[in-house]
C-alpha cells in the first residue's frame, strides 16, 4: 500500500461515454490497492463476469407501435418520489476513491433525487453523510451487525438520530471472500470507520478482518431484533434463494435486496440477475425487491425491473464518478443511466416505470 | 469530424471475395466519421454481432438426389419479376458513402433489377432516385413521419408522384441508440435530407436529434393514416414481436418488415433472424415478410427465406460496394448474394426460391 | 498459382505426434496453392470447424472392469478382413500433395490392408492405382458422373475392369462450394484428370468448373443407372438427411456415406457428426454407413462407429501423410489412427470393434 | 530428458494465493520432462480442460440468515477423524517433484491429519511412506496390478504389513493414455519405483510401458482377488458410469472413487465432476465415494461433497507444494483447501461437513 493514501479530489463533470470509460479513467485516479479493492471480485471472477454477461440470458423484444414518447422513470416508492428507479448501493470507504468522500457521494446522490444507501464501514460519520444529503434526501442505512448487541444498539439509534428510513442488514459478508488482487496488492484499508469505531477501527484491516470482527451468526432473530429496536423497515440484502425470502419474510422483513455483493464474495455461485427471478417467484410481490451486482447500462436496469425489482442499485459505476467528478461526477453517472433508461424505455414501448415491470423478456435459447 | 467530407466517387468493377472485403476495403474510403456511423452498432455490440452469429442458430441440411441443376433465384413479388428474393434495405445518407449517393445506388439496384427502398432520410431527391432509377424501377419509400401531419401529407404526395410502389414505416428508430462509435467520433450529419427538410435539414445534426425531430409516438393509428392519404400498401419496419404484428395487421399493414435496425438501436434484445420465427407464426403467411439485419452470405438469405421471410434486404455490404465502386459496385454485391444463393440452392436440393420456403431447417441444438 | 508446381516427393518414414502436426509439416512441403486446396474449407469456416468439434457433443464413458485386453481393430466388412474400421476417403488430385500421387497412396494404404476409395478427379489412371494397390487390395471407385450417359459407361466399364468392388456416388458435389482460400490463391489444377479425361481434363480449370463439367441433376434414377449397368454396389456419399436415405435405399443404395465433403461444400449446415445419428436411424441397419469429415483422433472414429457407422473414412490427414512421406507417410497415418483407437477401446472396455456398436455415448449436456 | 534428473529441495513455507500460482512456480522448480509429465492432460486436453471448467455447471446458491460462525470442516470417517474432506490422491513418482519424495508428501500430509494414498509407483518404499507418516498417519494403498498373481499377493503383504487401511485399485490406467507432451519431451522415469519393482523397474521407461507391465484385463473378479486375500476395504478407482458402480459393488467393493485420472487417460469423455452424479445415483449410499479430477478451488471441493463426495482428492496442487517446500509445502496447500472450503461454508450457510451433503446445487442453465 501506499504511504500517504491519495484519493481523487476533483470537483465537476467527467468526460465519459459509457461505465467502462469511468472505469479505466477510475483506475488512473484511485491508487491501486483502493481501485483493486474496489474493481474486483472473488476467485477465479467467474461470478463477478457472470454479473454483467447473465443480463444477455433475458432480452427485451422492441415494441414499436406503443404510443410512447418522452418515457418517464420517475419512481414512486413508499412516500418518496424518486427520479428513476435507480439507487445507490452501499458501498464501504468512499474516501478511497475521493477525498470528500461520502460527504461528495451524499450530495450528488441527493441532487439526483433518489435513495442513498449509507454504509456501515463509511469514511464518514452519518452526521456528515446526513448532512450533505440535505433533511429531505431519503437515506437509507445499511447494517454490519457487531457480535455486541449493546454496540448494535447505538448504532442502530445512531442511523434513526440521523433520518434513516430503511436498514439494510448485508447478510452475505460474514466473512471476505477471496479477493485475490486485495492479497496480491497487501491491501489494508488506510482510512478510519467511524460509524462503527466500537467494535472496528478500520485503519489498517484486511476487509476479511473487518468481516470477521463484524458478527456472523446472523439468523432471522437479527431481523427481529433490529425491528423491534429500530421501528424501521428492514431490507435483507444479500438474498439468492427461495428459502433465504422466506426466512427473511417470515421474521418481518420489509423488503428483500438481491444481491452477490457485486461477486466479491462466493466465486462459483449465480449470477445475481440470474438469481432474480427465483427469488422474484418467492416473494410474489408481498414485498419489495431492490436488486444490485452487474448494473453497467440502462437496458440492465429495464431488465431487472422487468423480472421482479423494483429498486436497483448501483455500485462501482457510482464510486467511479465520484472518483473522478465529486458530487457532479456521481451525479453525472446517475444521469447516465437515467438516459440510457429512457432510450431503452421509448424502443421498449414502455412509457412508465410501471409498464416495465408489465413487459415479459424473451429467454436467451442460444445463450 | 472532417471538416470537408469527401466519400468515395470511384465508378467501376471492384475486387472482393465476401462481404468482409467490402467493409474493410470501404474503411480505407470512407470518412472516420461516416465509415463509423455506417458500419457500427448500439451498446456493447452484443445484439449487432447476435445478427450474424445468429444465422448458426439453423442449420440447412443438404440434399443431394432432388433433381437440381441452375437454381433460379427469380422471384415474383406483387406484380413484380425480381432477379433474386433481395432488395435494397433503406438507409440514410448514401452521400456518407459515395459522391454521386443514391443516384449511383438506385441506379445499380435498378440494373440488377430489385426493389429499391428510398430512405426518408436520403442524400438525394426522390426526384434524383426515380430518375437514376429509371421508369420501370420498383422503388418504395421509407418513411419517418414528422410531427406535422401536414408535412406528412407532403411527403407521403411526394413519394406517389415519384412512382413509390408501397409506404415503409420505420418503427423502431423513434430515437437514436446508444451508437458510441458516433458519440467517440463526434459524428454529425454533414450533408442535407432534401426529402425531409420540411421537418429536418439534416446538416450538423447527430443522428439522435435527427430521430428525435421526426414522430415517436407511433401507434397502428399511422398506420391508417398511410393507408387512407397514400392508398399505397404499408409494410411496418421494426416489427420483431408477436403483439406488434397483430397491432399492425389489425390496422391494416400490408406487410411485416422484421428488422432491428442493423443491431444500431437497442442492445440486448434478440438477433433480427431469433425473432423471424416468432414473427412468421404470427404473420401465418397473411402478408409478406420483408427479413432485414445481420445478412452477410447467400446462405443467410437461404435461411431467412426457410424461415418465413419473403424478401431479404442487404444494408452495410451494399452500402460498401456503393463507397467503393458507384454504381457498378453496389450491383456487384447484390450478384455477390445472387451468386452465393444459387450454389445454396443447389447444395441444398432446392430449384426456386418456392423450393427454399418448403425446407425445414435443422435446430442447432449444440449451439 | 506457381509456374511449375512441385509437389511433396519424399518416401520414408515421417515424424509425427498428432494430426495437427501432419497439417503443419505439409504446409511446407505442399505448394500454397494445393495445400489451400486440400486444406481449407468453405465460406466463414463454421461448418469446418465444426466437423471437428462437434465429437465433443457426445461423450465416451471410460469402462473400467470389462476385462478387456490388447482390443482388436480387425474389422469384417462384406467379404473383407481390414486392419480397422478406417478407410480411404476419396480425395481429388493426389498429385497436388506427391509426385508419385495415387500410386503411392494406394499402395500405403494397401499395406496396411484397408479400403482405397478411387477419386474420379485422380491424377493417375486406374490401371496405376489398381497396380499400385497390388490385384487383392479392396478399392473401391468414387464416380462423378458426367453429363453424357455413354461417358459414364465407360467409366464404369473402367472401373469394374480394374476390379472397383464398389461404386462410391458422390452426391454433394455438384457446384463447388464458397472456398474463398481457392479464390485468393487464384487456385486452379496444375494436373490432369485422366480418369475422367473423357468430359474434363482438369488442368488449368477451377474447382467450381470442375464440378461443373459432370452431372449436377443427380436423383435416385442415378443410382438405378449405376447399379443397373455396372452391379455393383452403389453407397450414396453426401447424405445428412433422413430423406435421403429414403430417396437412396428406395432407389437401390446399397450403402450410406455420410459426409459433407470435409466442411468444403455448404457453410451453414451440420457438422457431419451431428448427422450422423440421424442418418443411423433412417438407415436402421439395413444397409453399412460409411462416415467421414473431421475425423482426427482415434476417439473420433470410437464415437463415430458408438454412433453407427460401420467405417470412418480419412481424407486430410491421409494427404499430409501422402505429402511427407509418400506410401510410407501414408501407411503411418492409418497405424496412427489405429494405435489410438486400440487404447480408446482398452480404456472404454471394448474388445472388439462389435463391441464399440453397443456402445451408449453420453450427451453432452454443457457443450 | 534431463541426464541428471534434479527435482525440488527446498523445506518450508511458500508464498501463493491460489493454485495456479502453485502450478507456475512449480514449473520453474521442477525439471521439464517431469514437469510435463505432472502438469499435462490427454490428446486435445478437452477433458483436462473440462475437469475444472466443469465445477461451473452446477452452482452454490449463497445462503445468509442459516446461524453459522466458523465452520467446522472436520470430517469423520471410518474410524478417523479427519481435519477436512480433503485427501491425497496416489500420484506415481513424487521424486520428481521433490528429492524427498513421498517421504515429504507422507509427513506433510499426515501433519494435516487426512487420508494419505500411497501410489504403487511411488519412488520411496511403502517402510519409507510408513515412517515418513508416523504410526498413526491414515494411509491407503493404491494398487496397480501385476499380471503376476504371486506378486500381487506379495505387494498386498507389503501394504498389510505397513498399516494400509485400505487397497485402491486403479482401473483406469491399464494402457497410458496418449500423453502428447510426454512424447515431445521424451519423458522417461528418470527413477525407480520400489514398491512394484518385482515386475516394474520403471528407470527408462515410458508411462505407456510401466501401465502396459501392469495388468490390463481387470475385471470384478480382481476386486474379490484383494478382498479375499487382504482383507481390507477395496475402493475401485476410475468409475464414471453406472455400470461400473454395480459391477463393483456386485463384486465387494467398499467404496467407489469418481475420477479420470487428472484429464490424462481418455480425451473426449467427461469431466469427472460431470460424471459424479450419476455415480452418486448408482452408489445410492451404499458406499463411500472419492472424487478427484479437476479441484482447484475449495468451492471445488464443497460442490464435489454437495453432489455426493464423502472425500474428496486432491493431486497436482499438492505435488506442487511438495516440489516448492517440501512437507511444509505440501501441508500449506492442505490449509489452503481448507479455508477455502471454510470461507465457502460459511458463504453457503453450512457449519458442518454434513451441512454440505444436505446442500442442493443448482444446475447452470445457462453455461
Amino acid at each position: 500500500m501506499e504511504k500517504i493514501y491519495q484519493a481523487g479530489s476533483q470537483e465537476g463533470q467527467i468526460n465519459f461515454i459509457n461505465t467502462e470509460d469511468l472505469e479505466m479513467a477510475a483506475a488512473q485516479v484511485i491508487p491501486t490497492g483502493g481501485f483493486g479493492y474496489i474493481s474486483s471480485g472473488a476467485g477465479d471472477l467467474y461470478t463477478y463476469q457472470e454479473n454483467v454477461q447473465s443480463f444477455n440470458h433475458q432480452l427485451i423484444i422492441p415494441h414499436v407501435l406503443k404510443d410512447v414518447e418522452i418515457p418517464d422513470t420517475t419512481t414512486y416508492f413508499d412516500q418518496e418520489t424518486l427520479t428513476a428507479p435507480i439507487i445507490m448501493a452501499p458501498i464501504a470507504a468512499h474516501g478511497l476513491a475521493h477525498t470528500q468522500a461520502e460527504k461528495a457521494s451524499a450530495k450528488g446522490v441527493a441532487d439526483f433525487h433518489t435513495i442513498y444507501t449509507a454504509s456501515s464501514y463509511a469514511s464518514c460519520t452519518l452526521e456528515d453523510i446526513r448532512e450533505a444529503g440535505g433533511p429531505d434526501a431519503p437515506q437509507w442505512f445499511q447494517f454490519y451487525m457487531s457480535k455486541d448487541d449493546a454496540i448494535n444498539l447505538d448504532i442502530l439509534e445512531m442511523a434513526k438520530r440521523n433520518g434513516a428510513k430503511a436498514i439494510v442488514l448485508t447478510a452475505d459478508a460474514t466473512v471476505g471472500g477471496n479477493r485475490e488482487t486485495d492479497l496480491r496488492n497487501g491491501f489494508t484499508f488506510p482510512l478510519p470507520m467511524p460509524i462503527v469505531q466500537a467494535y472496528q477501527s478500520g485503519v489498517g484491516q484486511t476487509m476479511d478482518a473487518v468481516y470477521k470482527s463484524s458478527k456472523q451468526k446472523l439468523s432471522p432473530k437479527d431481523i427481529e431484533f433490529i425491528t423491534t429496536h429500530s421501528d424501521l423497515p428492514v431490507y435483507v440484502k444479500g438474498v439468492q434463494s427461495e428459502d433465504d425470502v422466506f426466512r427473511s419474510l417470515d421474521a418481518g422483513a420489509n423488503g428483500i435486496w438481491v444481491s452477490n455483493h457485486g461477486g466479491r464474495q462466493l466465486d462459483g455461485g449465480p449470477a445475481s440477475f440470474d438469481s432474480l427471478k427465483y427469488v422474484a417467484e418467492a416473494v410474489d410481490k408481498r414485498v419489495p425487491i431492490v436488486f444490485d451486482s452487474g448494473i453497467r447500462r440502462g437496458q440492465h436496469v429495464f431488465k431487472a425491473i422487468a423480472s421482479g425489482a423494483d429498486l436497483v442499485a448501483i455500485g462501482r459505476p457510482a464510486i467511479y464518478g465520484l472518483a473522478l467528478g465529486g458530487s457532479t461526477g456521481i451525479h453525472q453517472v446517475f444521469d447516465f443511466f437515467k438516459k440510457e433508461l429512457e432510450m431503452v424505455m421509448q424502443l421498449a414501448g414502455t412509457q412508465t416505470v410501471e409498464d416495465i415491470k408489465n413487459v415479459t423478456l424473451r429467454e436467451n435459447r442460444f445463450h
